[in-house]
């Protein structure tokens, strides 16, 4: 699949980030590990120089692993010189930690990628075979909560890090809603599947409509059909669909068309972020190690849950500048700016998604057509 | 080009709307010109049936062009009887309101799609010789105007005719920014170009940069090098650039771009709504008969002139629902709500588009490729 | 369709032809009717200059049909002028006789290009709803003849007309076989259907079979299932499948897996070509004015009948050279050796080519996967 | 490239042909290995099953590599267990033999496979530093040898090895022609770029212009531009061009056009075979090691050398069967005949092909645009 790379490029590439960004800015004379990564894993600084094409990124035999890890154990070596003798400025040090945040993104990509490079292989083998399944819970009954409205605030406050495309800090009029206590899940899907949810237009924008038609969707990514019964691949291999586990591997399409035939709609970026504290430790993501999402218990408390971890909740809100939103300057404004059209705010964090990464202001983007992220959706209403 | 439908496609199209929505819901038993019109002339109303693709709409010889015209005349015919009868209910009469300003609709976009025909052959010939160009005028120097901030309502207030899309009006919160005093001109656009515009990925969007590069895109679309200076391609044939004039046929990443360049950015649709009146009797519309845009008078005012006619403006804004928006139920709730994703609003009319048909609320859409339209743009920025 | 052209653009194109090659060459101050049509309606001479692509011929809306009959009438006015004055050198009266030939190749484009065309329509349009019908005949039984093998000569013998790629007159040694009293018919075609013949791998050239899946190949081109009868859409528009006539519109990879599933072969050029003679007057060409294949009498003879008109019959001949073979030097010799690649040759003439057009050294040549021509096929086999 | 297998494939496969129609048909309840690579790594046997699609064998991340070797081992041990005990039968015998012939058509292709992979990495890393080169020659003088020619007999005689493909051996008549001593050079190629060849529409066949047009061809594959002098990139890496070295990696297209330049033309694989005798010890084939074409020596015999070794010769022969050719059955049978339609024979061998695989009946075949084998050409001409 053009948009995922193999593990050996993240881990080059993640480097890479660190040597030109940081010790190419440090050492005045330092010399490259070697020469071609500038081109081979460069992965669209167009500053930087030329890349090496995307969908060919599967076709470099050379470096090899070993050869990878090397570059990596250097690079780490000389930063690491570099904090001790304390010769990182303090715009250098900005960005060694943004380089930190840039590889636990990369991290994140490094499993879902693998994941669907297994999925490619007609035996689907499991990425690790012992990995623990989440607790089976009872289904949770849905519950609707009223969101903050009126004139309001989101966006990143400036305090602690956030990437560019978080701030600035800016009001929002937001309408009179309600947000559903929890992910829409399995079960609930296969009632949209059952009532021929893939079969009706009127369910589904044009676009989506026409990509269903042409991709030939039935079911959410690595949904199988084994001896008569719905099955998820996953890393951890096949496994049977539980029901009350969250819906995830939906392009946004699916998730905007079963959100209109649940007489519902997706939330609002804004409204997201308004009913979202901080992660806390029941939530599902990176640490637990389950790598799939898990079914929620009932939640008695006035707030909707599961808004962290588990799956990525695609939203309404397609990925824009807020206002007042300047590009950084120089190579790192490619970071988070130019991608700013046709792609679709999702926001919380998936079961892939370590803690430490993940904010309320968190805006992760993808296309419409996207289905490789642990992907789902929560339902939002008008009041 | 697959956006673009033959001439007698429209004018049958058109006639099939009064047809399907409004003879077979006045007439039990009415009885079609030619059931096989339902698909050769449905554009995309799944829930009247299958359509015939796109694509090949050029390719129906048959009907042919006087049978199209009787099939007009017939459907005319039928439909003034009824209304001298009165035997219209309340509701078809919303319906023939509809299919009058959808009428206008492709009146409009016959024009575009025969300038665009006409362009594909070698000897870019004229839809009409005797177009009278519009009166040349010095350039008009661009001021800057300050727009209205704060909490502001847009949408359509429900009186009067306006599209589902229009409306509901609701409440948002505008940060401070002025707008330019008229269009981009020629002169301006070719600045950008001139200092390699066309060649520089920082001022582009990613999937901008991808589509110049695929589409070789290096000036606005019709426009041509002849004898060592710049013409354009309109529906009075080649004629030599006007210096002053507004530029069109750019699609959303160059507008874009070329306001990235300008140290500007493009106008949210709100900005734009809340700028605009009326459309006055100076205004570029079709009603002059000039079918291209005109050279803006230097302008005293203290608002944004040209804001209605000329060309349609690139807004920054994806095409999509307002808050509280709810899709007309049947057939017709397939006229517009289907089409929100991956798509930027455009307002403010053409040269080619009817007086009586423009409003300030009223919202164009196309994909952000898209060239083949009168589309430019006006500058903004943040205070 | 990529390789059919409008009929305008087949009348411009061949008067282009008297006029480049004739015209041209014989008046030394020859002003062109229009400097334009030189890359209009160029085909594919790169010695003559560029050419408008041809899938973009159907979009060119100027010069309108009046202007091209104009345009006809100018050229072969002022090339009488010059027969009536004696003014053609013996080898411009050699071009304008090839001239002639290639009028009547692109009369019977002309009729294919139109039925395509008229296809394309889901309302079927007949191009006459007057044209009478062949004769229905009983079903001839299908009897084997035995061809003429060893050392032979084929090619045309230089004497009256003929195109380059028939000649040299060539030996070739051709082994013990014999051929078919008459064409394969829609009823055996029918039973190779019924058998499977289009789900079966094995009957299949690999390519052809990625074709079948790709193309989702089910039945010959033009065949329609109708009220659960099976219909041949022609000239004359919907009609029921006849099941003694012949089967047309196949594919080489039809023909080749219909033989295979007979355990037979499709003849080579060769073969054939020892087994024809002139075209009779009772062979199914333009002139029978059906424009459809005939069912054949049951025939008494000891030679295969139907060799000339119905259906152009694939061989298992690639198109190439034969030994000896020169291009003629200049723009005609673009006229037939350029093809020479992954083509293969069809040999007699179908329904829609002239009695004096075709011969029984005539090379016909399309791309295995051509289904637009009348081309169907008779069984060989070897002995 | 969708050609090209990976290393770890070509191991299986291998094995997998063995234990597929030698293993089980050899031992009644013998257990597959793994079930799974009935689909994974079966080529092209719609006999057999399914196949894993060819574009996608380069996602497979398991079976392992080492698991592949195992896998390899253990179907090695249970034949040599049946050779050992006498348990194969004649047929099975014959089956073993072409398995060994099998494997070593891919032992040639994994090494232009591997050429071709490492040739997608920017840095064209080599596949082995320590490749000792050929000797340098000076040129070698291009002499005519006049070839056999009349009534002749070509094919294999059906004793010792052969493929099905090869027979059967039957007359031919073959015109008075000569053919060139040696191979075209590297040397002599550059003229025709010098001259240029490549922008010349007249010397190409009308689908190779559209080829060469399409992919940007300027040079054979594999050559560099370096430091303002040819370079070509082998297993041995990037090393600069030798000029009397015979010129490889042509498409047949290119080959077509730089005989028709030469005032000459390809081969016809009668006119190859028939010059042909077995190699001999001074041929360049993968027993030199050099795995890149050698400069031929003068040669003073009569005959024309360099037939086997250096490159596969186009020939201008089309890739059909021989007269009385019959499929062998079953699923062998889907090994050369299905192939039989737009592909172009080639001869002799290339500097990668064993020696005891090669013969002068030996038919290899690749479609007119393949470029990535060791391809080249000799002149023949008329007499």
């Amino acid at each position: 699949m053009q948009d995922a790379s193999p593990t050996k490029w993240h881990l080059a590439h993640t480097s890479w980030f660190f040597e030109t960004f940081v010790l190419e800015a440090a050492i005045s004379d330092y010399r490259a590990f070697d020469d071609a990564y500038r081109v081979l894993v460069n992965s669209y600084y167009h500053s930087v120089g030329h890349q090496h094409p995307r969908p060919r990124r599967g076709l470099l035999t050379r470096p090899g692993f070993s050869t990878v890890l090397e570059y990596r154990a250097h690079v780490d070596s000389v930063i690491l010189g570099l904090l001790e003798e304390g010769l990182l400025s303090d715009s250098l040090l900005g960005i060694l930690e943004l380089g930190l945040h840039h590889e636990q993104q990369h991290q994140e990509l490094l499993l879902t990628d693998a994941k669907h490079l297994l999925s490619c292989n007609p035996q689907w083998p499991a990425y690790r075979q012992d990995l623990e399944a989440p607790p089976r819970v009872e289904s949770a009954p849905l519950h609707w909560r009223r969101g903050h409205d009126g004139l309001q605030s989101i966006g990143h406050l400036g305090t602690g890090f956030g990437f560019d495309n978080e701030g600035p800090r800016h009001p929002v009029f937001v309408g009179p809603h309600e947000l559903a206590s929890r992910l829409v899940s399995c079960r609930e899907y296969r009632e949209f599947m059952a009532d021929e949810g893939y079969a009706r237009p009127e369910l589904w924008l044009s676009e989506g409509w026409a990509t269903r038609q042409r991709e030939g969707w039935e079911a959410p990514a690595y949904w199988l059909r084994q001896e008569d019964a719905w099955h998820i691949f996953g890393l951890g291999g096949v496994r049977p669909l539980e029901e009350a586990a969250p819906v995830a591997h939906l392009s946004f399409f699916e998730a905007d068309a079963y959100a209109r035939w649940a007489g519902a709609r997706l939330p609002l970026e804004s409204e997201w972020e308004l009913a979202a504290k901080e992660p806390g430790p029941e939530d599902n993501l990176l640490e637990t190690g389950w790598l799939q999402p898990a079914s929620p218990r009932d939640d008695s408390s006035d707030a909707p849950a599961q808004l962290f971890g588990d799956v990525w909740e695609w939203t309404n809100s397609p990925y824009h500048a807020y206002p007042g939103y300047q590009e950084p300057s120089g190579a790192l404004g490619e970071y988070n700016g130019k991608f700013m059209s046709n792609q679709y705010v999702l926001r919380g964090g998936s079961c892939a998604t370590s803690r430490s990464h993940i904010r309320e202001t968190y805006r992760n983007f993808f296309p419409a057509h996207a289905r490789w992220q642990w992907s789902g959706l929560r339902l939002a209403r008008d009041l």
